[in-house]
């Protein structure tokens, strides 16, 4: 491994998880460390969904959102993909000195906004401020707990063959957005964050079907690489169907003049679900009437142990191709 | 108020109190938010306590600790503050490009031994990697969630006239340890932080007492901001003995120095506690057999309301002189 830190090591792919397996699973090793989106804890009848994020976003305002609603929507889709319902939340402010107050008002009123929205409260904070220089600008990061709901277990390994593969939206807004927003590439168009809490959406889910198998969220590395994360936990093949994946059409002309894949671009509102077949098109019907579940699509299903770990993807000339594996997320400072 | 964040808006003293009034408790309002240290959930027939902290200190490493144990400790110590037993926690990274990994995994072998000590299990976690200059090398985020001891309720407006005023240790350690390895004030001295995690400390007074009215961990602002925050909860007054408080020769020498007041330093390892009268001798006594208690001592008393909101110090003269106002951390990044 390296001797220093990477850009890459913050991207949410391998040199992520080389990481965090040689420093922190090493040294914080317990049976209740987890590797999913938030740990699960015993407690009495109940089990508690425990999870954190840092949001260090660049530039922290974009459109559809900003660092404040998006470090709300983070923990509240962590705690949602393990079935548990989100109920507090904390947040801890880095701000760097000089940065304005009407700014950070508005941060905050967004991250109010977004908590009512998902039905959280905000219990604690913390604040500090740095020299001009040390921070850039703002950071925040949230905690939250959430109570599983009853009956629900769900994990990257209980995905079976047979499986259809659901995505709750078109996919790769926000990694395009924040890309545009840089203001690097010369790029005009009109695209929006898909930043938003989900807990609605599982909820919806879990009523319909309570043994939905994995849920996951597609953020940093985007839809592509949970497909292969979960290919990975389940020892099993992913077969998606590239016509079928949701994409907004400015998205794809971004992508075709850079020459990025939609797959690999960061969602911030979009979740993946691993569904059993006979399930499929009530969860499919029941998402589709939820808020920011329109545009779900069922994209294809889970292939047997022959193609373990991996992911292929049919295109739209019928052929079919092994997705390139994913690299980490491509953008620093996504979220 | 200002237009724009000052670094006395992270110093824990009125100007942070000032931005936490006029920008967070307004956005954030509801029935749970706290001002303590941490807020308290109730879950079935239990209290959970739930805090976050962001620690920026600079420099990361110095005598007696580095920004992991503390981060450790901080969170620890904010729940202990509630008479909640510390359980689980979450740590957030955000980590500066080129920062070196054997450092990172120092930091980490520390958080894990502080955590085992402490009898706390890190249970998730995050890591976000900045480009070199938009992070001041690490930033460390950590959330607890603990289980209230049940009978127990303290709060800074719980103190009553007549009560001791018990301080754990020796204070200011913390800060003039800080202030030293910055080493922009060419002094040198064997000091080391106290930063240690104190639920051992607050278990055992409970244990012994468990109507203790008031538990506080002197950290931004020192042993004196405490004072006056009791002090102005209560609205009661705040009777000390200046011979009384225990201060280490080589704090006492540097502060007399650089013409610093012991009383304002930060400590990461001091609890506050305003104990009933009868009880004070055996809570001293209890506490002075455990680690990082050994130099506990009452320094003074609660006063009645003819002193509302003043922090009284009778210094060894034999005068009686008011302690001056607390004007927040004298340092930034001392945590």
């Amino acid at each position: 491994m390296e001797q220093t830190i990477l850009l890459a090591h913050g991207g949410g792919g391998d040199k992520t998880n080389e990481l965090i397996g040689r420093i922190f699973s090493r040294h914080f090793s317990n049976p209740l460390l987890t590797a999913d989106d938030a740990a699960l804890l015993p407690l009495g009848d109940k089990t508690l969904a425990f999870s954190t994020d840092g949001f260090i976003v660049s530039p922290y305002r974009f459109p559809g959102g900003n660092i404040g609603k998006l470090s709300i929507c983070g923990t509240v889709n962590d705690l949602a993909c393990m079935g548990a319902e989100p109920r507090w939340m904390t947040c801890a402010f880095v701000l760097e000195e000089g940065f304005p107050v009407d700014e950070l008002e508005q941060i905050a009123a967004s991250m109010a906004e977004t908590a009512k929205k998902a039905g959280v409260v905000l219990v604690a904070g913390d604040t500090k401020v740095c020299a001009r220089g040390q921070v850039d600008k703002i950071f925040i990061t949230t905690s939250g707990i959430g109570i599983k709901k009853e009956g629900v277990a769900t994990s990257g390994s209980f995905a079976k063959p047979g499986d259809a593969i659901l995505v709750t939206g078109d996919i790769g807004r926000h990694g395009a957005t924040i890309l545009l927003a840089r203001e690097e590439f010369g790029i005009e168009a009109a695209i929006t964050s898909d930043c938003a809490p989900l807990w609605h959406l599982v909820n919806k889910a879990l009523t319909i079907c309570p043994d939905i198998h994995v849920i996951r969220d597609a953020t940093r590395g985007g839809f592509g690489t949970v497909l292969y994360e979960i290919a990975g936990q389940s020892g099993l093949g992913m077969q998606i169907q590239e016509e079928r994946i949701p994409v907004d059409g400015a998205v794809s002309g971004i992508c075709s003049m850079l020459g990025l894949d939609p797959v690999y671009l960061a969602c911030e509102g979009r979740l993946v679900m691993i569904v059993p077949k006979e399930a499929r098109e009530a969860v499919l019907a029941g998402i589709r009437e939820e808020e920011d579940g329109e545009k779900a699509a069922i994209v294809g299903y889970v292939a047997g142990k022959e193609q373990a770990g991996r992911v292929l993807m049919e295109t739209s000339l019928g052929t079919v191709r092994l997705l390139p594996k994913p690299t980490g997320e491509l953008l620093p400072r996504i979220c």
